[in-house]
């Protein structure tokens, strides 16, 4: 129906550690069985819609620079059944099995919400089409609520109830959306659930409209039998001076606030975790230690630079670490890792969308490899194990079962005639550690 | 029994705004009633033993620059008790009522447990003496985990339940000597509890330990009997890369999570908050919408400095309205404000020390009329009511009543003619709104 | 021939400190006079063109949210002559005195540079016209090297010279255009001058062709004969990853190096300062020890957040002490105080126009009073003085005059029978001070 | 004369990448010819003294915590010649050539300064001899201008010229030591050459003064006739809240405003480099593209950290691109790689100080071999080169010869028919290039 968007170029295809070519996979080996499962089923990868399909290159200071044939305007609703072809061809070449999407980065907004789902259900059907024909499947879905202008002051947390339904209406139909294309997850990202000043904020109310809104959203996800996971995003800032999902500790506060630790989950953003000053590995284990982990938004900020700037990840050092960690507590389940990286400004070219996701795509295969070394070999968790093994003794398990009040462990060192003994944490040694399954 | 330590310096008085000597409060002025209080009893001033008495003007980069009479060596137990009556000396000048202490700032270690509560103890009846001649009380104890190298991997945290035990027992003998000199509260600064690498971290085993460190202290404060508030402090790192209680948010995740709500509330620090990304005032403001708010660490830090510099308050604007919002919760119940600030390095005279804390004073204390004035003229809390009018109507009470599902909401929207009116959020007239109440 | 776009907003009048209007100066009395000069001739107050007449509200999560009758589309160059109209009401209804513009702030970019600048010169011609008729100047004007896609590299530091010479021919018409309008500078802000990542990037290349840029720039300047100051405006970050000119002292490395330190000055940005690392006093300080202080953009930043913040200034307290800085140094010269201040998203009324540039003025007015007051007093200065009095003594004199050598002056420590004396750096006692003339 | 440090450890050597034995060489292979020299002639790598023969684990909440032989006090002058025993013992075991030292780490300060000098003349006597017994050379001295409380406002900046003149016979007494033992470079790190606070500062004088001190210190060191290179070390902040050497450009700037660019060059250190918002490799090209590169200080911070974490490198990704710029620059000159890292507080064993290093050594060998490959293959350099390839034609030639004005560019621009081409910036293509030599 609609010219290829990407002609000339071929399907990317696994060339191994030697390949010469750019656009070729070194790592990924889809059906290379690692920890017994193919590549693909352990990475869960999925190409996000907004950064690579509706942006086109402007940041704050420029115009848009990208050229995409089908970001060309005519008809708006044609428009986005071109968007959408041109997506899968990219999906198909680039040989990922999920994407994800807002219900605005696939279709355009009509002047009322009737109109704009009817344009929606529209575009979700071409989009099944597409994913019958390919294969391709639906990792999320979500709404947006902070691009149009009526989500100015934030969509539940809204000082207007009337926003916070109009949001509600909109999630509503993007849960359907998402149940009807077979989604395995359901995101909520706070958007512009936040506030710029607390001089007009009264943070108690609209800590409480949100904790409505997701327990609203979770009723009607059980109402309606969908099976995938909710999963809430954590971000520190930007759009507003402060949003409510902070963190992954925040968002756990919240979600046990609001007793809604049943029905939640967390998708894990890496450059959202090194804005709030954490590491990424950092919020992961934070995620599996409270047992709310879900999925992965994964990209890279600039530790320097002080916004979300959404690149590529590069680093497969760390996402190794990351990576045992997530195959160490099981899995990704219905998560994924979803690139939530957009191309530089500048990097203009149609073969640039490739080479940003061919990049990423290794380092996270190149870092699983990495962590299914280092979990065979067993190094690193044998020595941590045996930091802590005093608290498997029987004194460190009474003192858990709570069997030792502070006035009994009082009497014990008392009657000590000597100090604990120091022992190194050998984190310089740990280091390089890693640094051998790594390079 | 000692000499004066600050011989010369006369108590600081109340000489009103116009006053020309610099060691004169112009605005503190102890039996002024504001809002019902006299201004002592609504700010509830304490000084910090540590920074103040224990601290050398010592940097990572150099030794100490101070020379003070209580720091001139000697027997150590001697050099105590002069340092306790300096101490002394020091807050009937200042004219403050309140201290803060961790049992190692008063008291010197000595080789075992037992023998250090035993100087703890001489020292601490050394104190209560005072604290009957002065007329100065107590707002909270603590125990100083975190500088003795036994301490290196953390107390509570501690991958050796021998460190946990220990720490056991000095939290036991601080609360001991917290109540008997009849403190108000309790502190829990999570001194090391955080980790320096992943690599060698069981996280998930480590908060176990900690919420089991903590509800062994809230045994033993009912046990004794001891009617003081407990507090935890967040810190988001220093001296660990990452400390587990990072902010309030992530405290609040911490007790709901090992069931500590009851027994727990927070001492927010003012540099401690700007550290881990947020506004003093958003702390606050955290603490209080869900109910754990405490206390104060008042102090300062530098925010283009990524370290606790911990230097006085000097912003009477941004304190209005922490003030505000403190006294429209109700107050500071068994809390206050401990200044946790020290002078800076270069800052050696004796003088210093009283320029320091009299500037922090008047500016709390004209903070304090500040807000009393802000919360009389009613300007603002009008202003934000009125923005969330629509959640007092029938419309906004039924969804947060939970009577409408989001295909209710939905309904509406779909129904509805026209987009949610916008409003704008002021913010910049509500700026001005304030200046007019600060200058 | 325009509607007026401010209807029923009155003239903004000093009303003095207990007006109870706030759309009313309580400190701005343009009159008065403050060290000899008129209030208005002290600050040299500016309105910037582009945030409050060519922005829209729009963030890069969402879409503009005002509604202003000069954007509302239609023929562009009619549109740009209703903005230019509108322009100069706010200007004389706010009784600001200057202006600031980016060549595509007041007129927009036709397909190509001849037609361009044929549009541009008719607005001017209008603007030339308010001009006159309300008495408003123009403080300076510069040229937009960054919005357009062209510049996605860079201008002058452009991988490719036709790029450089598109900015050169922008660059001349821009002083064309300021010289004809009388502005009293010209303003360089180095837009994408800086790389996205070093992997692509001639560092020694992009500064030499810098270097070469602002060595025409000059040449032109005095080739026509413009006699205002040209003036580089430092920034760290923002666009680019990396700011070529990243702060006072980095644009005073480069000044040096491509010797040009007689044609440039610097206009200093408040929020660029704190991006950078630095308070905003200490670049004007570094400005003035150098003798490049040129002008000021001010505005305030949020050190919370990691990007341009663009607010409006709100701390007469820091103003103060630049104030009294620039005061000291023989004031503003050819430079002012221009608003590079936005409206927050949410401030959608045209009133908040208003009370965003009034809040911003009447603390710079209040900032001078006080400044006023420090340096009259001249307690600052003195101590200042008295600390340094010993390199005005003999000795001090010796060894700045070059009359002492590293062995000359060992011989005299190894002579000198005991330790330089310490002296407290006072600094509290000075925060004090210094707040006695603040509140 | 003193017991073996670190009896039970062997020395270290190189077994190749599948070593494994974890204190052993995987990629430092001295001996090994890269770019036409031997890999230790390349990397000229060097301990240094301060944190590793005289740090003992302390932080700023608490005390030491390794217990080193060396450090176990009693006669000073005998504990600093067993220090330096043990320093070179390390050193030997560690294979490497070269250390680094301030004064004050090799010997202890007395009460005068006649008789420090005599101390250090006597531990120098025992280095030489360790020097020669050895091989060990010494890469750069330094005097400590920033522990001793008489430097607590700084050195050569001190308001007091008593204290300048301290700082200078201290450093001339450095120079003499450090050519004494051939020291190959002389490094001034500004210590405490900054303020705390700009109320109690004349940052004109006092950068007159360092001006001043910096031209002394040039002129001392010709007229002793050493010929190693005088470098200055830029660094941000800590422990003042200004640092006159903020960073490389502002080095720059301070140079030329001071004529003192003929005899000083740059020592970069990668944590400094963080702390001021730049990437280590940002410092490394400023420096080279403006000819004032010297040496570097190898360690990593932690961006997410705001302060001086001087750890270990180990990332030898970004170290390969700092290094292949360094040697395209034609490599090291008199400079080398001095590892001005710490242990962390909890690395208490001996062990731990090999660890630390071999694996910081093997990163950077690692980083030597990828740079040499991506230099051998070109395609990085190939790419930027075509990418200016407009700056070398005949155009862009002219206009960088000056022989194009801005109305002569503004002709050509207006005579044109089209926009200039865009072109892709291509950088995670670059970003996967440079993964293909890494991993």
């Amino acid at each position: 129906m609609f010219k290829p968007a990407f002609p000339g170029i071929e399907p990317v295809r696994f060339q191994g550690p030697t390949a010469d070519a750019l656009l070729a996979y070194r790592y990924y080996d889809k059906d290379r069985i690692v920890r017994g499962k193919r590549m693909e089923d352990q990475l869960r990868l999925a190409v996000c819609y907004w950064h690579t399909f509706a942006g086109d290159g402007s940041d704050v200071f420029g115009a848009g620079t990208f050229d995409r044939s089908w970001q060309r305007g005519g008809d708006a609703v044609q428009a986005a059944e071109e968007k959408a072809a041109s997506a899968f061809e990219f999906f198909e070449k680039l040989g990922v099995r999920y994407f994800c999407f807002h219900d605005r980065d696939v279709a355009p907004e009509a002047p009322g919400l009737a109109e704009t789902n009817a344009i929606l259900d529209k575009i979700v059907e071409a989009i099944a089409g597409h994913m019958q024909r390919t294969g391709v499947k639906l990792l999320w879905g979500t709404a947006n609520l902070f691009s149009h202008p009526r989500y100015l002051a934030g969509a539940a947390t809204n000082p207007d109830p009337e926003v916070f339904a109009y949001a509600a209406a909109q999630v509503k139909k993007a849960l359907d959306v998402t149940r009807e294309l077979g989604g395995e997850n359901y995101v909520l990202w706070g958007g512009r659930e936040g506030y710029d000043t607390l001089l007009n904020t009264d943070m108690k109310r609209e800590l409480d409209q949100l904790g409505r809104f997701m327990a609203l959203v979770a009723d009607y996800k059980n109402k309606i039998g969908f099976k995938g996971t909710l999963l809430i995003e954590p971000k520190p800032m930007e759009p507003t001076k402060h949003q409510y999902d902070f963190d992954a500790a925040t968002v756990f506060a919240f979600l046990q606030r609001y007793d809604l630790t049943r029905e939640f989950r967390l998708n894990i953003e890496a450059n959202h975790a090194t804005l709030a000053g954490h590491s990424f590995e950092h919020e992961i284990a934070y995620a599996i230690a409270n047992n709310i982990f879900g999925s992965v938004d994964i990209n890279r900020g600039d530790t320097l630079l002080g916004w979300d700037t959404d690149q590529f990840p590069n680093d497969p050092g760390e996402l190794s670490l990351v990576l045992r960690r997530i195959l160490l507590a099981g899995g990704l389940g219905t998560g994924g890792f979803n690139f939530d990286a957009k191309l530089r400004r500048s990097s203009i070219e149609l073969q640039d969308m490739f080479h940003a996701h061919v990049g990423g795509i290794d380092v996270l295969a190149k870092a699983l490899l990495i962590a299914d070394r280092m979990i065979d070999d067993g190094k690193l968790a044998s020595l941590v194990g045996e930091r802590y093994s005093g608290w498997n003794a029987p004194f460190g398990k009474q003192i858990l079962d709570g069997q030792l009040s502070l006035s009994a462990l009082s009497e014990r060192v008392l009657a000590a005639k000597s100090e604990p003994a120091r022992r190194s944490g050998h984190q310089e040694m740990l280091e390089n550690l890693v640094a051998r399954y790594v390079f």
